[in-house]
């Protein structure tokens, strides 16, 4: 599942950081993760297509996570998308959706299919599951998961080989499932699945916090995830404001990422006032100490989430550099 | 007058040229020609802030004329605005205004006074009045002249100085058109403001066409302005396109420029596919043919317009190069 960080700033642009987007690919479906003002401009030499993504999530209706959509719906149709858009997001959703897309006289080539959700809701986008829960920011607001269909097993390339099973349609019939017979040397042989092939391994998974309060629900929805990309709008130095605006602190996000126990962490929508590196630093720091391995990525950004381990894309797919860690 | 082009595509964003907007100066008034999509993202590092923007004017409800309003709205409330902002536009501007502001949660901690204006009317923001015009786009569309007040005559030093009058506060008098009497060795002494002031002088004007076909309208309201921005969504390469789609070619827009007389000519509203150097240039060339000396701008020109003559803004006001002229 790839991962990649279209803005990671909060509440306005700044120089360093658009607002908030994050798109999520797994085989042939992209899931944006919110979609602030100016996210079409952000996919333009990345590996995100406008065309090519399937749903656009919301997490809560802050301008900063959900003003990119009408442009991008307005250039989606402009250069001649005419499959469905799915949008989802908190009850009112839909009629957010239907003044943004009126505000101006553009009527989009294509269907845009909103859905409301609410705690414990689930979706289905292509091969990925979407479910939400409820968080704490003040106002109706969502996290949500993205879980990847199973993978395959494990295929004993030894013991198939042993075997005498020759490589090739057999293989791939075992693979998928199938029960193979076959004559080989004058011996009938028979094969179930589950004697080469290892049993079905979780899907990759990744849960997006949107803003909030440092939250149960999300460290319960992030159980055993792959990643956790949570929000952590300001460091220690500003712990009192991130109470004041219903926020997180990256220590508070970290902590949330351990209870849960995901595989790794990466925190967004971080305030303009920390547009210095030192600032970023110490931040990242803080998480540290709590979560090693917390990274804190760069607009455009792309990560290869696998499990318990992620590596930046290559260079050639959009990626801007490597992960950054712990120092 | 201080003309910065904050984004000069067409239609989407590209990594060259954002979507409209420009922002025009006078003395202590800002007045914003449409906003595209991340317009306040595009004033980061330009002489232009959100805060001291007086007003608003929107040519057409087109996306990428308009969809960085509620974003700004937004941005310039958590930076604490209390003052009105004006918001200009067509007949539909305030459904359009109310659409797009109401789509988030968030409501802005200052005035939005919207007007809507058609053919003819004026309007005022602060010392200077803009104008509109009816012009050709499919739907209701708008051109506008912004006017500054105009200007004090030249002072003429030698006269005042061979008259016998003291620099100082009677200089001032006179500036102000107020006749002075004194007594000089003796003499006593009675000076009309208009034997030392010149008459006034008319005040700078841009004229901004929107999006629109060659249309007389703008020629019209551009008779004499010291500069018209004119879109140029098309080179002669694709004038069917320009036909097909209610636009103008760069040739076009110097046609209109030449025959309003108008002191210099700046084309926008790029088509996304001219993102190579040379179709630039080749689009320069065809308006030069007509009307020498046009520039198209890049997103972050600054330019102090003159009567009759334009100079980029001094590098530390952001202005980002030399005026660009026919080769």
């Amino acid at each position: 599942m790839r991962s990649c960080f279209l803005g990671t700033g909060g509440s306005w642009p700044t120089r360093e950081r658009n607002v908030l987007s994050i798109a999520l690919t797994h085989s042939r479906n992209t899931v944006l993760l919110d979609c602030g003002e100016g996210t079409q401009r952000q996919m333009i030499g990345s590996p995100v297509s406008p065309l090519k993504i399937d749903a656009i999530v919301v997490t809560h209706l802050h301008g900063d996570h959900f003003l990119g959509i009408p442009g991008l719906v307005q250039s989606m149709s402009l250069n001649g998308r005419k499959r469905p858009l799915m949008i989802a997001g908190p009850s009112s959703i839909h009629a957010s959706v239907e003044s943004s897309l009126s505000s101006t006289v553009f009527r989009p080539g294509f269907e845009v299919d909103v859905r409301e959700m609410k705690d414990g809701d689930r979706l289905v986008v292509g091969s990925l599951t979407v479910r939400c829960a409820s968080v704490e920011h003040g106002i109706e607001a969502l996290a949500y998961r993205v879980d990847a269909p199973p993978r395959p097993g494990f295929f004993d390339r030894a013991k198939a080989e042993s075997m005498g099973i020759p490589q090739g349609r057999l293989w791939g019939d075992l693979q998928r499932g199938k029960t193979i017979r076959s004559n080989q040397g004058g011996v009938d042989l028979e094969v179930r699945p589950e004697q080469i092939v290892g049993p079905a391994r979780p899907g990759l998974s990744v849960v997006y916090s949107g803003d909030t309060l440092p939250h149960g629900s999300v460290a319960a929805l992030s159980r055993d995830a792959d990643a956790l990309i949570h929000e952590a709008t300001f460091s220690d130095r500003h712990a009192d404001l991130a109470r004041d605006y219903l926020h997180s602190t990256a220590r508070e996000a970290a902590e949330i990422a351990s209870e849960a126990g995901v595989g790794s962490l990466f925190l967004v929508h971080i305030s303009p006032r920390y547009s210095a590196p030192d600032l970023i630093d110490e931040m990242r720091k803080e998480a540290c100490e709590v979560f090693p391995g917390a990274i804190i990525p760069s607009d455009g950004e792309c990560f290869e989430i696998g499990r318990r381990t992620n590596k930046p894309c290559k260079p050639e797919d959009g990626g801007a550099g490597a992960v950054r860690t712990c120092r």
